[in-house]
Order: structure tokens, then sequence, then C-alpha cells
């Protein structure tokens, strides 16, 4: 492909969607709106801090000019905190083509509103395509090439197939998807999933515990996304058990390390400060509790997570309370 | 409860038993074929190679007489390599009463039969009520008590029930499930995919490979479980997906140690001579290849597992041929 690609936000994610882009011959941008992020990008051709050890190609323009990076853009990819994603919208109404196909990376749920970002994003731009990518996909994999399943997501099967085209490598393998509500919700609730997986592993407990919180979890958010109108199947699919496994296994994950912390006996702020990253679960429990309770679907993790996170319950005892659910019959 | 229960197995999984049900007040005898095991035993009330740091209770009775080990025995649990259940189940056909309940920890099919182990047991023991116990449960955690949630399944649900009863304690929670068939082929068939996650890491894979081969491994688990009778819903549970997670993430598992060894190069054999227990996904990959040809149903990994184990094939170019096959919609 040949596109013209604005990618906003330069963090591990958007950093590693112009190393993939860019490999695929597309001209791409990288906008941030932070001065010495695109400075340190522009002298070292690598994010030293979010993406160590990855070069960017020589094609990838570096800029903190939103108009300049949406300059004749196809396509415009989101790679920004989930909470930020309807004021970065609200910049590109007035900016890109209504031709321009705009998909996001990011995974979340809008803490006032309790919206989808899909929503968000056809909210503030009625007149594009917006897509999701999403799937088991750490930013630290995808820019070393190693081999990665993701799902693009669209209501229109044309535009997913067009995200499919374009960001297909040989190590990059895209799916294509119209079930929107069930991939967006898999991949948003995972974090609070993770979270928890992380809190078990912090308090010392085994894998056989965090495997029975996993499978409880995909469950839990299965539950959810079907009362939302999601498809079950999306669940069991590599934006649901798939993203939730990566998230709750591997020490990339923000959300779990945040866990951790927390399962130690580090306050949620301790936690936060010293993963210094955007932890996307944190954010999204309360919205996910909000709907589970409008929408009468159990989630008892999630209750226990926001009482944890919200209410400052004390993590062995919320993790005690999961255990001993007065609950039978497996079905 | 205050039950006769013999053990027939004095591996790590049969030891752990012997600690978990000797805490609930039961009588336990645990059984080996091997003299310095039993010796091992009696002198350190620990399995020193098997399930090191672990105390046995001194009420636990060591023994290699089987006669002894089943006298009066209300419940026999089977701890021992699944391609040794139906001799075991022979020699007990002699010795116990119909009354017995027999329960089996081990996961596997029969090499030349294709049948399942709560089928052999019942051809060898007509009389009696077998169940199977499975889920994510390493012996290691059981054994230090850690967290732990597993199911109990039986056609008949009163003898579900009543392992459930006899199995439980605060830290090991035993659910049931009527639907032997599923619960079986999860265990059994997730030793597959665990080892082909260990040969995805030995060959320097990360995290997003593993979680895409976890996906498609459950969902390919699922496809045969249905053919054979078995229940969709069983395989997104504790005895599916569950144990699936424990078995391909964490190190306490010889079938994924057995993967790694293999993607970093090693012979079969190799791997298996340098693991040095019994390594269940090897000897369940080809009865599993058998039953997914005669039933027409699509097993992609558990085909590049046959090739790589019994045709020599290179392990790079099994994953190769996973990722690269042309499947473009989720659904």
């Amino acid at each position: 492909m040949n596109r013209n690609i604005a990618i906003v936000g330069a963090g591990s994610m958007g950093t590693a969607m112009a190393v993939l882009l860019s490999k695929n011959g597309n001209k791409v941008r990288l906008w941030s709106p932070m001065i010495e992020e695109i400075e340190m990008l522009k002298k070292n051709r690598e994010h030293i801090t979010r993406l160590p050890g990855v070069k960017v190609a020589e094609s990838v323009e570096f800029t903190n000019d939103i108009l300049e990076a949406c300059k004749e853009a196809e396509v415009v990819v989101l790679a920004v905190p989930s909470q930020t994603t309807r004021q970065n919208c609200k910049t590109l109404a007035s900016i890109i083509s209504k031709d321009t196909v705009v998909v996001t990376c990011s995974k979340g749920i809008e803490n006032e509103t309790c919206k989808l970002l899909s929503e968000i994003m056809q909210e503030e731009l009625p007149d594009n395509n917006v897509a999701v990518l999403s799937g088991p996909s750490h930013a630290e994999e995808i820019g070393r090439d190693i081999p990665t399943t993701v799902v693009a997501a669209c209501e229109k099967i044309e535009t997913a197939e067009f995200l499919q085209d374009l960001f297909m490598t040989p190590n990059f393998r895209v799916y294509t998807n119209t079930d929107v509500v069930g991939v967006e919700l898999g991949g948003a609730l995972k974090n609070i999933i993770a979270l928890c997986a992380g809190i078990s592993d912090g308090l010392g407990y085994g894998d056989n515990t965090k495997a029975a919180l996993m499978t409880r979890g995909i469950a839990e958010i299965s539950r959810l996304g079907v009362a939302m109108g999601g498809c079950a199947d999306t669940f069991s699919g590599l934006t649901g058990v798939g993203d939730l496994i990566v998230t709750c296994t591997s020490m990339h994950s923000r959300n779990r390390r945040a866990g951790i912390l927390i399962g130690q006996g580090k306050s949620v702020q301790q936690a936060l400060d010293e993963v210094n990253m955007v932890v996307e679960g944190v954010a999204t429990t309360k919205p996910a509790y909000d709907l589970a309770k409008k929408l009468g679907v159990s989630m008892p993790i999630t209750e226990e997570a926001y009482r944890i996170l919200f209410e400052g319950k004390d993590p062995r005892s919320a993790v005690g309370a999961l255990m001993t659910r007065d609950k039978k019959n497996e079905m």
C-alpha cells in the first residue's frame, strides 16, 4: 500500500504502529503534543523510554503540528489514552476530510457517559468511517516484528477489509469482524481482569488461582457484552480470551504490573505512580461497574475491583470473597 | 468427612491429593509400585523429587501393597500416567468392592483405542461409579494450599456431589459437571496446545504469538469436543480454557517445558529425557490426530504438533504454517 497515514499519539503503541505501517510502504506521520517527545524521536529515531531498542524508519515524519500530521491523511490511527479520545476527535473534526478512515488502538470506556470509543468517535466524526484495531498485541512485540494477530472491527466490512490490507504483514495477521461492540468490550474490560490477576500475583497466590480468575473473568465480560448487543463468539476469539490471556500473563502489561503492586500492599496511587504509564484498567472499572448495575449483569470480579480501587477494600479479603462464593455447579 | 481413601500413584499429583484429603480428616493410603519411592516417602514424609517442601501428614500410610492400600477403600483416586489407566483398573477390578467410587486425576486418551479414561475405567470396572477430577490445578500449588478450583465430573450428579464434599476445602473449591466427555477432552487436549505454546516460546516468539496459539487452540479443542458429544460451554470453563491457560503459561507445566526444549532445537527424545517426567501431550497427540481425521474436524495446531513429534517437521516451519493460513474473517 502507499497511503498517507497520520498516527495520533507517540507512546509505545503509536510508535509501534509507525514502525509497522512504514514497513508496508506507507507515508507515515507520527504526532505527539509533547515537544520533548518529538525532539527525542527526531534525535534518536527511537522512543527511548516507551519502546527502547526499536528503530523507526527514516521515512517516518515526527511532528508536534496536528495540521501537518493530518495533511492529506487517508487514515488516522488513534493511539492515545482512551479518556482523551473525545477531545482528540473534536480536534480532528475540523482538520480531516470525510473520506478519512479513523481507527483506534485504544481500549476503554468513557468515564462519565459509559460510551465505547467507537461511539464517541462516530459522535464527533459523524461523516467518517470509524474502526477499532484490537487483539493480543503488546506494542513491545509488534515493534520487534514478533508474530502477532489482531482484529480490525468496523460495522462496514469494506472498511474492515481496507484496514486488513493496510496493516497486514507476514508477522502481523489481521482478521476482520463487524461486531464492533464485542471487539471493543473485550479489549476494554480485560484490563480490569488483568489488574485483578496482578493483585492475585502480588498477594502471592499461584497460577491455579490466576487461571480460575481469568476463566471467571472472560465469563463475566461475555455476559456484559451480550447484554450490550455483542456476539458471544467474539469473546472466545482473539479480542476476548486472546487479549485477556496476553494481558493477564505478560510482564509487558501495565495493568497487571499495577495490580501486582496493589497486591503487595501499595496504595492505588502509589501503584499508578510507580508504573508511570496510563493504566486503562483503573479508568475502565467505574464505567464497567456502572454498566453492570444498569443492565443487571452479575460481574463479581469487576465489583471487587471497584471496591479495592474506589472504596479502599483490602485486596486479600476481595480475593477471598471471590473464592468463597456459593456457586456449586459449573454450568 | 471420614472416609477410607486409596491413592494409586505417588507422583506429584498423588502426593498432593494425599496432603489434601488427609487435611479433610480422611484415612488416606498412598500406593506406589516403586519400593524406593515408598521408602523415601516413609523416611522423609515428603516426596523429595516430585513435590519437594510439602510435608505429608502422619496419618497418611505409604505402601507398595495394592491390596493393603485398597482395603476397605470407599474411594480410589487414580494419579498415574494416563496410558497405564487400563492396566491399573484391571488390577483394581479384582480388589475393590462395587461400591467403591473410582476417580482419576490423569489426563489423556488411550493410544491404540482413542478412548477417554472414563470409558476405559467403566469398561474395566463396569459395576463402579467412575469420575474425573480436572481443572487448572498444578500439584505443586495444591500441595502448598494455594487457592485452586477444579471440577468433579460424573454422569451421575450424586457421585459428583459426593466427590465435591470429599475434596472441598476453603482453598480447594470443587464444582460439579455431568459433561464427562467435555471435561475429559479439555484436560487431555490442552497438553498438546501447551507443547506448542512451549515450542513457540522456545523459538523465541512472544506473548502475542502464544496468546494467538492458545485462542486458536481452545477453538479446535472445542470443535473436536462438540463432535464427540461434549457441551460447548464446558470448553469455556475451568477444565477448558482455565486449564489451558495454566498449562500454557506456567513453568510448572512439563508439557510446556518439553515444548520449549523442542523449540530450542532439541530432538523430541532429548526433550523428554531432560524433563524426565511423563509428558502427556506427546502421548495424546496421536489419538487426537486420529480422532480429528476420523470425525472430519479441522485441528491445524494438533496436526502441526503431530508433524513435529512424529514426522520430524521443523518447528519453525510448523509455526509458520499456522501463522500464514488463509483465514481472513475471524468468525
